[in-house]
């Protein structure tokens, strides 16, 4: 996605070795024109799979998620990383290693949210390792709902995320993929959108 | 707002004394129809005030504040409730204590994403101690931007959150106050809009 690649060149910081920063405009501060560009773009590739929900995972995840959700005209789950007393019953986990945070997190779902009906398209704002997706993938299988694919913002394709889900039989789809970081700058791969 | 109040009543439930779980449309699963709707609401409330951003805080109060952004034309924030590695430098902090999850949260925001010249609204989901929001208006505060009001999806209104932030010079509109819980069933008082 030229929009978007364009849009990490100008104004993505690249700190250290690889991370690359982007929260002027994805992960903390959010352009909604940018989000609901990108959501138009997923919902472009996967509009004929029958989609019936997306499922992200706070926070960062739930902008181009939930633009995703209305150009699908389809409700969208955020899945969360805590337990909290307000939500006991009926709810499916998965636990989820962040690389970045150096924690592991609950990740849960409402069980009563998913059923064997839906056709689920996963949405997130990063793929590097994959662990978060993948506990996606867990928590929908435990519904026996079927996935369609996996969206992501901005792949790390240095990283092991996208074999870990195609091991998983989950197709990727990534609007911009990053090769490698070059002198401080992002270098892209092809991206599939 | 009175579709609101209506979705409220129709898919909302209250458990125990005074808990009301809307994670059929807003906490959780998300109805992007009923958040643009909101979003329309809180701009119009708020069209002649010339806000520059929205801020909220992670993660329920994302959507409504997305779309408030859209309706409104400027960036949404949303303030994060941990630190993490890839956000160390100029970070304004506020410590939030969360009677619901019986937890002290650092909330944080970039510095540079807020100046003086900044008019913001602040949006979030519920308001119930207030002590969410008055983190916000600290942090925003600490960046000498000024404050146009709060937006709240949901008020319970029998707490003191409205009067916590009321004290501190800050406008509160809420699209539907919850005076009481009375058998199980949600009684509304007059809204702000």
């Amino acid at each position: 996605m030229k929009l978007l690649e364009e849009r990490i060149l100008a104004d993505g910081r690249v700190l250290g070795e690889n991370i690359l920063k982007v929260d002027s405009f994805l992960t903390h501060q959010v352009d909604y024109q940018l989000m609901k560009a990108i959501g138009q773009v997923f919902a472009t590739a996967y509009a004929e799979c029958g989609i019936t929900k997306v499922v992200t995972i706070e926070a960062s995840g739930i902008c181009p998620a939930l633009y995703t959700a209305e150009a699908l005209g389809v409700p969208m789950i955020f899945a969360k990383k805590h337990k909290n007393i307000t939500m006991t019953e009926g709810i499916l986990t998965a636990d989820v290693y962040s690389f970045t945070k150096q924690v592991t997190s609950t990740v849960s779902i409402a069980g009563r949210l998913l059923s064997a009906e839906d056709k689920v398209l996963i949405i997130d704002d990063f793929l590097a390792n994959g662990q978060a997706a993948k506990g996606l993938v867990d928590i929908i299988s435990q519904a026996q709902a079927s996935i369609a694919g996996v969206g992501i913002v901005i792949e790390k394709s240095f990283q092991t995320g996208r074999q870990v889900l195609e091991d998983l039989g989950v197709q990727v789809t990534s609007l911009a993929r990053i090769e490698r970081f070059e002198d401080g700058q992002v270098v892209f791969g092809p991206a599939d959108a």
